[in-house]
């Protein structure tokens, strides 16, 4: 593949702006340039260059470089444009046709998680999905990812009237004791995925990965779901592997570095 | 006074970052190039090194072109060494627990108060609040808050557009015109803290208390939401009162001497 022309000085300074940016704190330039992998007398001419431009500070007293307020704006404005649903959208045809199950995206709503995009891969059997679904907090995926991540107190409530209500029904695969469901969603949280296995639809199995905005909250899930025959349900599977990476690189994107 | 050397075409393609990060949405080649004020054979050259940096990304389907995650991480990494920012996230946990209902953070953007961060009070009702919402100027206490203590001339074509657009949508509580917004704003200035009643959410009331720098700048705005049931909407109550308190302490502790 012929690589496309760029401009090199500016992808050889981006060094220097990255390198502030995963720094603790403000750096000597010595270190700056030592960490960019280049000669302080270059990493100097950048520098004067980028303090035009506010993308870098010098402090007067300590001489140390830091990242300036362009670099703050420019972030500001891409976090006012971050949709996560909406890049969340663009990516479910490739994920589709890696999957090749029925996906679907759901936030959390008033009443709990509730599904606002889901497409069918060519192949899948029909799950009966709906927009605007809201999905139990236990006996779905979708509900325990979303059971795994959120501040407990808030949804203490929802957790208990639902375990009343599985136990009257007599649902399979369900945690039957508080305790039981704190296990249940400390392995979510370990396994970094929710897991159902035929409780919510008989034969049907479904996984919800989580993905972070950059402060740490639960933007959305991401789910994937497919008969007991076809659908692997291993929790490093065909399906959870790609579902996983998916939602770790796009809480990546949003700005999230947990 | 002679010039230092810099590295000129740094420079020069920064000038498309600035563009796109005030763009309102992402950009045609043409038209980004054109802002920039150079050709789109130039233009391109260095979009072509800013994708490779993830500072740029196309949209595969309209070709238009946006900021891209690495600006997003610049920003975030400017952002966490705010000082005010920093500080006032670690105290939110404690006035989240003595106010009880939603807190944010908001700083100035290039398109107004945009939400930095964000967390809930165990029984809060969920405030449907995302990362990087850009809050309107009037409808929003966040708003009036930073529209109060903003320099007028920066502020006074939004407010002119928003007075418009709250004309045509009937909103409620709004002013009706600039002299009526000025009488507003100076209320929110007496009164040391902003607020608003049920004009952008239904339900929904809020306080906005302002933190400065000690060179007098607005850094930040302290934010409390809540449903009006359970909200003490009061000036002097249950929410206005330890927010103002927290945010004037926050503001001398960044050496403000108002």
């Amino acid at each position: 593949m012929k690589e496309r022309a760029g401009i090199q000085s500016v992808e050889v300074g981006f060094a220097l702006l990255q390198v502030l940016g995963q720094a603790r704190g403000p750096l000597m330039l010595r270190d700056l340039a030592a960490a960019a992998g280049m000669s302080a007398a270059k990493a100097h001419r950048y520098l004067v260059s980028f303090q035009r431009l506010a993308l870098v500070v010098q402090d007067a007293a300590s001489t140390r470089y830091d990242l300036g307020p362009a670099a703050l704006r420019l972030g500001l404005a891409s976090l006012s444009r971050l949709d996560a649903v909406k890049l969340a959208r663009e990516r479910m045809p490739q994920l589709t046709a890696q999957i090749d199950h029925t996906l679907a995206l759901a936030v959390w709503g008033n009443h709990g998680p509730t599904i606002v995009h889901w497409e069918e891969s060519a192949n899948a059997v029909t799950v009966n999905l709906r927009l605007g679904d809201v999905m139990p907090l236990l006996a779905s995926a979708t509900g325990r990812c979303f059971a795994a991540w959120a501040p407990r107190d808030a949804i203490a409530p929802l957790l208990e009237a639902e375990l009343a209500r599985a136990r009257r029904q007599g649902l399979r695969d369900m945690p039957a004791t508080m305790s039981e469901v704190e296990a249940s969603l400390a392995e979510v949280r370990a396994r970094g995925i929710a897991r159902v296995v035929e409780v919510l639809l008989p034969g049907v199995t479904g996984f919800c990965a989580p993905v972070f905005d950059a402060d740490g909250h639960l933007a959305l899930g991401m789910v994937a779901m497919g008969p007991a025959g076809t659908f692997d349900a291993d929790w490093d599977g065909a399906v959870a592997t790609p579902l996983r990476a998916a939602a770790v690189r796009l809480s990546s994107d949003l700005g999230w570095s947990g």
